[in-house]
């Protein structure tokens, strides 16, 4: 099933977009369509990957799992760690690679490794692959790029079929590992406790992402007026909890890559234990918090920073009509179950970078100092 | 043992010095001698606790840690991860307590779970024992106030015994916080695969330490000039792998909270994933790089920021001569075995942040919009 898949960005048309970070942007409802494409299966309730090249019972007897990765695949190692453990009740540890290649941390049997990547070409990545290997685990990829040196090194692993990512700005492989992260957390959950009942759902709500993403995208014009508003700040906080704490560092990395504005995510709960400090007039912060469990608790983090005097965005669920009585701008996001909200409120995160980016006048598709796959250590 | 102990600044005095933080700074040695008093035992080549409550059945039977804390004691949390999985090679996984608490992870049987704390008062952290409590997991808790919340609602656990720490920036506690973990590793290391030979080793690099520590702060004459060099930097990038990692995070921290300069701390090799689109002539990177495993690595990292334009400070080694080639000023710190390499080089990040918020006429005991320990969510 190995074919190499060699694309440059001179082959890859812009179809009409300014620049490939926005046509991938776009692209993501059809990128996703993509990774479920085949995988979900209603008769069993489950997902069905081809090529994991390990046996169901190899699977079921799975007793810890390891995402490792690097930079934005590293913080979907962080959603699929939610995603699994509260699906599959499996336990999972997040590793950064360039850390787990060198630390030799002690790992039980039957721990399963997920490198995480889009290019398959992530030294730090393949390096802790290779490394847990020669330590008698199995490893699986989940990466972009199909008969990469990672999808090749690797035990077996799931494509995620999000074609070329041509912008250094990762959007689409972004959210097409959370997907294939949440596939891989109703199979896990499957083979363990979850019913049949609980798979339709999840198959049914994950049938419905796409749409859900089409629907995040009608926020681009609002998003761009916030842009405009906060073109000029040098600093930014971004804020969440649970599911959408990785996208907060999510959002504050893309922000970091292309409009080089010194924006950091943090849990919303430990901004104050020290962050907050940082908060004045010229400080925004996004909280990113549709409804769910920890809505209460991250509103009252906000007053918090409202109460401090920093101007505040909230990325917040489209039935939320008491939140713009309290943040200052507010960005609507469709209503999803929280598994799939970090999939669907990287959305406007993503714009929001976009449109910074181009408003100071930034090379968005080819940020200074970065590579779009960091092939060395 | 339960002694209620109240000090509030008033009662504590200033010992000649301008502020309580540069005094908790200088009071180190001290405070790890307190640490360490009385629970290095050489006979059996160990650490021996008062307060644990737990059988050394019980404690043998442990095969999984759960380190839980919030701000700085989650920064000593990620030191002692690497301790107790180098020492002792038991698994450990480190949560943000505001994270643990709502979240519901799965947790194995014999998982030990420790909430790190410098007042007992945390509210996230007390409330993360709880949970885990609740799920009959054995809880202890390692903080400073002796009969604080988080003290009594534990199983048991180890006191710091660092004294009064007055500063709302946390200095002391976070280099007893983290000589307790050390010791931790050596108890329950040697409950394991230690040999004596090794545990002997171990009891005498902890015993250099506080001399370490007092050598360390010979660096501040030298900080203080690299202070005035950067004290009106508004973004700084913190560096280090492994033991040093969470170091950078810690140094990051301090500037952040008391200086309101937004630094940021990452794993070295991260920064070519993103942060490194922030480096330019006005940003320094401060490298955490004494010798150690990861050593050449760090330096290349470093050589790339050098090459993007970004002035480069480093915390090296006092017998690395070749450093000075590259970086663009350097403060040197005592050799040290790598896991202690935290504690010491942490001191000059302290002092660092100390004098630029001098420098820049901040309220160092009392920075804005933060409290010394946070009693709320």
């Amino acid at each position: 099933e190995i074919q190499p898949l060699e694309a440059e960005s001179g082959e890859v048309s812009l179809n009409g977009y300014e620049h490939y970070m926005l046509k991938e942007i776009y692209e993501q409802p059809d990128a996703l369509r993509n990774a479920m494409r085949g995988r979900l299966n209603d008769q069993d309730a489950t997902a069905v990957f081809g090529g994991l090249n390990l046996t169901p019972q190899q699977l079921r007897s799975v007793e810890r799992i390891i995402l490792t990765g690097c930079g934005t695949s590293w913080h979907s190692a962080l959603v699929g760690e939610y995603m699994i453990e509260e699906l599959s009740r499996i336990p999972v540890c997040v590793e950064y690679a360039s850390e787990l290649r060198y630390r030799n941390p002690p790992i039980e049997n039957n721990t399963l490794v997920f490198g995480i990547t889009q290019s398959g070409e992530t030294a730090d990545t393949l390096a802790a692959l290779n490394e847990t290997k020669r330590k008698g685990h199995r490893t699986l990829a989940i990466c972009n790029v199909v008969g990469s040196s990672i999808a090749q090194a690797s035990d077996g692993g799931v494509y995620l079929h999000a074609g070329p990512e041509i912008g250094v700005a990762s959007t689409k492989a972004f959210t097409s590992q959370c997907c294939v992260l949440a596939m891989l957390a109703l199979y896990f959950g499957r083979m363990r406790h979850m019913s049949f009942e609980t798979g339709q759902q999840i198959i049914e709500d994950l049938r419905r992402l796409p749409a859900m993403i089409e629907q995040a995208l009608t926020c681009d014009n609002e998003v761009r007026r916030v842009a405009e508003k906060y073109q000029s700040a040098t600093n930014v906080l971004y804020l969440g909890r649970r599911y959408n704490f990785p996208t907060a560092l999510e959002g504050a990395l893309k922000l970091k890559e292309i409009s080089y504005i010194h924006a950091e995510g943090y849990p919303a709960a430990e901004m104050k234990h020290g962050p907050i400090a940082l908060v004045e007039e010229e400080t925004p912060s996004v909280f990113i918090m549709p409804r769910g469990t920890t809505y209460d608790k991250v509103l009252s983090n906000m007053e918090e920073v409202k109460a401090r005097g920093g101007p505040v965005i909230a990325i917040a669920s489209s039935n939320d009509t008491e939140i713009r009585k309290i943040a200052d701008d507010v960005i609507m996001i469709p209503e999803a179950p929280e598994f799939l909200q970090p999939i669907v409120s990287v959305v406007p995160l993503q714009l929001l970078s976009y449109h910074i980016a181009v408003l100071r006048g930034c090379d968005v598709d080819k940020p200074r100092n970065l590579a779009k796959s960091v092939t060395v250590e």
